[in-house]
């Protein structure tokens, strides 16, 4: 991976920043967010999308908050960068909460959470995605999978709790495995053109109007809207993305 | 409401902060937290489960987090005195975080988490509940409804986000008009004495195994599962309520 990532001119620190995510998520089983992904981030640097030699910045900091502008860099070099400079003001004031903006796909959200682990700390982090979810009563996507992550650590050294969880009911890939099978899909995952659930994983597929966690309105789907609404606020607005 | 807790000997400013809650909650048209729970909370303290006395104390505190020790004083006392000292503590650093051991039911959520509103903050909050809610695969209630809130203020001063929600996919109120109804509940509600889900409101409100946001397995009620034990961690292992 790391070899992938320098043939396209990536600095290997960078490379290997990147390399060691998609290794954990495979070693995990997280496997759509492992090996799997390499090709995509290969790719985003050849066309110029992301900046493989980009370093973030701080815009803005007091004792326990900052904003970071990720310098349009790879996502794991701007979450990893986030990550630290949260635990370091989390050792010095207890809390430390940092945003930023102009970054990338930042892989599997555990990734970052999960070193707060190492610190004797909880760690949260979530992020913004590309529309793919229906808001309830909605036909069309508005908001990401929008993941959240949250790690803990327990009594035992090598026990802990993580959670990392998209805030629709499932992701694109899901839909996808069940569509190769031709198999249905269950009332709550996905939206058809017409707004309403589908069991068709086809048409599922092809409309990509995720439901949000929960599914439809008689099942509290406007919680994981509204999850995914707060995931908007705390990563978007509170990079300051919609404004500067 | 403040005659009637001032009856059962609570002081003037804790009656206050009770029906100041209970009558925002009506107000925003939550009303199964508002004047309807009023007799709750006044047998509590016939019933010395709550002090109405207590004033809360700050166990420990560092720049941006505070522990907290309710003394067993009524919930809307403590949520305030934690919610203030979070808005005071993020003046000063950016983030205020306190958690509260030794507290009783706190009303709305929405009421700590919209307080940091009117600071131009946003705000978080959750509490852990009683059992009521069966974690995916289990046959036995063992975490609570576990509420969480968001609030954001907008552009506008008179616009703001605010989410306030349980992890279960329903409360069991919602079970009990459907039960009084005679009519059916989704099959993402509740379970049955059997672990499986039940589409029975008599069956559902006997059994009082609510499921996580999101339902069965294979509509990923192991996210609202999930959820709710992040909620817990936050609440009660960060209080220290298993340690201490």
């Amino acid at each position: 991976m790391t070899e992938c990532m320098n043939a396209v001119g990536t600095p290997a620190a960078h490379s290997n920043a990147l390399a060691e995510l998609l290794l954990a998520a495979d070693v995990r089983g997280h496997y759509s967010h492992g090996l799997n992904r390499l090709e995509m981030y290969v790719r985003d640097i050849q066309n110029n999308i992301c900046d493989g030699h980009a370093v973030p910045t701080i815009l803005k900091e007091n004792t326990s908050t900052a904003w970071v502008s990720g310098n349009n860099g790879l996502g794991p070099v701007v979450g990893n960068f986030c990550m630290n400079l949260a635990i370091q003001k989390a050792h010095q004031s207890g809390v430390g909460w940092v945003a930023a903006k102009n970054s990338n796909h930042y892989g599997m959200a555990a990734w970052y959470s999960m070193q707060a682990i190492k610190h004797g700390m909880m760690g949260i982090t979530c992020s913004n995605t590309s529309p793919l979810m229906s808001p309830t009563r909605s036909k069309c996507a508005a908001l990401g999978t929008n993941p959240i992550s949250f790690a803990t650590p327990a009594l035992t050294t090598d026990d802990s709790i993580v959670l990392d969880m998209a805030t629709t009911t499932v992701s694109l890939g899901k839909i996808e495995i069940q569509r190769r099978k031709g198999e249905k899909i269950p009332d709550s995952w996905a939206q058809g053109p017409d707004g309403l659930p589908t069991v068709d994983a086809e048409v599922a597929y092809n409309t990509r109007c995720l439901m949000p966690l929960g599914g439809p309105e008689e099942k509290s789907g406007y919680k994981g809207y509204g999850l995914a609404l707060i995931i908007e606020a705390l990563s978007g607005l509170a990079a300051g993305i919609y404004l500067f």
